[in-house]
């Protein structure tokens, strides 16, 4: 068979959890089911088919693009969303605002696909030819990690700092890249820019602008684009930015003493480097997760590349999905959502830390986020969490689930993989279940630490 | 780039359309708008959306596979349509039953897709390596040439006779790779077996026999399997099938005298070929294009392989869209919709041909079909219909837009690609349209012809 891809690790995370009904999962990316819109999808529904007029077109094909409505309300949205972030500063220059050009929030560079996900494929199948590299966090969203071993790609990684990307890590990996001749593989970075899965992190504007210069700078050397593919699947779960309920529409607080415990601008509104960022969002998780509709900003040609794998992949999302997610943007029920989701997601990070400074072992080194869905947590070196481990298995005897951080870790010539971490997500336990799966957690890490 | 893939002929056709306002278009394969079941879309999802309980898990993530109940009502709905036709019959063994393995039909075997076209497409992926050989109907349908090219792919053709695959030319091609060595690159065997796209033409369940015998007797020469992926795209839209309404499942009337004018069973049912067979089946064409749903029936090792590549795709089809098919297809909508759908379609077939019979000149031959969405007409053979042809030209100076047969030919070195036919449908346009768009295509085919 031609393909190479194993057995995904999230798959049988889904069947432990499954297999045991007594587990409390701090695994799984679920988001919270008790807040999901039930009724709020069934009134843009019915809004949406109530009528042949507005009901046929939803129940017909589409375009491979997507919906013009949609596409037309996204790029408003995501334009919204950047310019109330902060501009690029420059250490010699601070305060001076650039203008963010707006035809890079053009319906005409945006493209519908179901979730992200998709366009992190297809955008990954677009640039990359088997063997070519991939710079990527870490750690980093593992899912991304399928992509690349199944499409026969290499992975070389940078590190992270607590506001994001390594800077200096990225210039030393280009260098070495160019000394042994494979910078000419480089094709693409991929970047998890907001309370980043899976360690929370979220990377500063400033970087952005930082790491761009960068790949701009050694792209030179090897005559193709190197393209910054900029995953911002968690950018709306921040627990501190506002919404204006009535706008429908999020409104980011700018808040320059607290640098990233607000949304910074994404990648797109950094001068001049549009032509080098292709920005992936999603309705998914801020509205519903059952909704599987994502969104990509992408510069030619790489648009109309993806326009045309989408085309022989399904060739269009599920129009009536889009006309949910139109009718929702459109109307406030999603903006409104997502404030409401903003205050659940950061009252359940709240409920997780407090159970964490009451149970885990000093020992064990954790990161707060300030948005997302996810807690990280260090062992000492010397104690393993993989699947295999007496931490994993113990606490899997004990009916509780995390995710190792082993497997968000790519395969790196350059480094032995950390095989000491954890992921834990407060997405969709309950407050219970939360208090009493780090409390079981707990337990077990006092055994080992 | 790492994709090689063009601008899709579906594209810029549905740019042609949408550029001339008052343009009558047979080409595109979309379905009849005033049938779609927009308040039968709207009660089932009012009864998912009805309540938390039933709401939340719509709205969820789910699994990669698919939802249960859907995968579950899938694989008896698709039980009930191949068990309603008739068996294999072998010359020597007339009117024999073979029974059919019921495990052929398990929801475990049943992976839910965003449309067929994702499985064809995710197929091919899992199935073959870049220069690999696909053989496929002579023509065929035109978006699958697009994925065989976009993947490096090349296609091998075996012609079509009026029930279906010709299996001595099929045989005589195996043959031909076989001397010529390059049949151990013969992984897949790609067949639209119900009212064929673009050529309507049903291939009957003895030449499946047929085509499955051939195929293994090749594999033992190469050592590995020659897969048959059989897309049965249209199958629902079969002019005679019956419709048990209260039984919300499709009940096929066998009538062993008309042969393929009613559905004969899948390939599935071919006695011992199912660990051969990939059946690719939709509930988009049959209920509604907007809500894309479709399934693969897949034999291990490729049900793994191209359930790891979904959870590389999009880790699953969105739960609220298979909520709402499962829900359509338990509560009997499903099933009325279908057979309200049938007779639509058998009427704007015979509003259709009564149109080319009135006014296509005699020598144009053409096809009426028994299902489907499409007539396939052909001109004399100097006369050519492609988009740089006088007749296309002429067509769309006048407003009317068909499919040029050529786009529905693979390259094959084996044959010159034909070039003097059209497939032109009567799915989207409504009746007056269809009048009116076949009389001006009348018009022009007389000036030519």
């Amino acid at each position: 068979m031609g393909q190479r891809s194993t057995e995904p690790p999230i798959s049988w995370l889904m069947h432990a959890a499954l297999s045991r009904p007594k587990l409390i999962s701090l695994a799984a990316g679920f988001t919270d089911s008790a807040s999901l819109p039930v009724a709020e999808a069934r009134a843009a529904l019915n809004q949406v088919l109530r009528s042949p007029k507005t009901g046929q077109p939803a129940l017909q094909y589409g375009s491979t693009a997507g919906d013009p409505v949609l596409r037309k309300l996204t790029a408003e949205y995501l334009r919204k969303l950047d310019l109330g972030g902060t501009s690029c500063r420059r250490p010699q220059n601070q305060g001076q605002r650039h203008a963010v050009s707006p035809e890079i929030y053009s319906p005409e560079r945006l493209l519908i696909t179901s979730g992200s996900q998709q366009l992190l494929y297809m955008t990954t199948e677009a640039l990359c030819d088997e063997g070519d590299i991939v710079l990527v966090e870490d750690p980093t969203y593992f899912v991304y990690l399928g992509i690349l071993q199944s499409r026969g790609l290499r992975a070389r990684t940078v590190r992270l700092e607590r506001d994001g990307l390594d800077l200096a890590h990225l210039e030393s990996v280009l260098q070495s890249l160019k000394r042994t001749g494979e910078l000419r593989r480089v094709k693409l970075f991929y970047l998890v820019s907001y309370f980043q899965n899976p360690t929370g992190i979220t990377t500063s504007f400033e970087k952005k602008c930082g790491l761009l210069k960068l790949l701009k700078k050694f792209e030179r050397a090897v005559g193709h684009p190197i393209y910054l593919l900029e995953d911002a699947a968690y950018r709306e779960l921040s627990f501190s930015a506002g919404i204006k309920g009535r706008d429908a529409l999020p409104r980011v607080q700018v808040d320059r003493q607290v640098g990233t415990t607000v949304s910074p601008p994404s990648a797109l509104a950094v001068p001049g480097a549009a032509e080098r960022v292709i920005y992936a969002g999603t309705f998914s998780k801020p509205f519903a997760t059952g909704v599987r509709v994502g969104y990509g900003v992408l510069p030619e040609p790489v648009f109309s590349a993806v326009k045309h794998i989408k085309g022989n992949h399904d060739f269009g999302t599920s129009n009536l999905l889009q006309h949910l997610v139109a009718r929702a943007l459109a109307s406030g029920i999603y903006g409104r959502h997502v404030a409401r989701l903003q205050k659940r997601y950061a009252h359940k990070a709240r409920v997780m830390k407090r159970a964490i400074e009451k149970h885990f072992p000093p020992a064990v080194e954790w990161w707060e986020p300030e948005g997302g869905l996810y807690f990280w947590a260090r062992l000492p070196r010397n104690v393993p969490t993989g699947v295999k481990s007496k931490v994993f298995q113990t606490a899997l005897k004990n009916d509780v689930l995390y995710v190792p951080g082993e497997i968000c870790y790519a395969d790196d010539p350059a480094r032995r993989k950390p095989n000491h971490e954890m992921r834990i997500s407060f997405g969709n336990a309950s407050e219970k279940d939360i208090r009493e799966g780090i409390k079981r957690l707990g337990k077990v890490l006092k055994k080992f630490v």
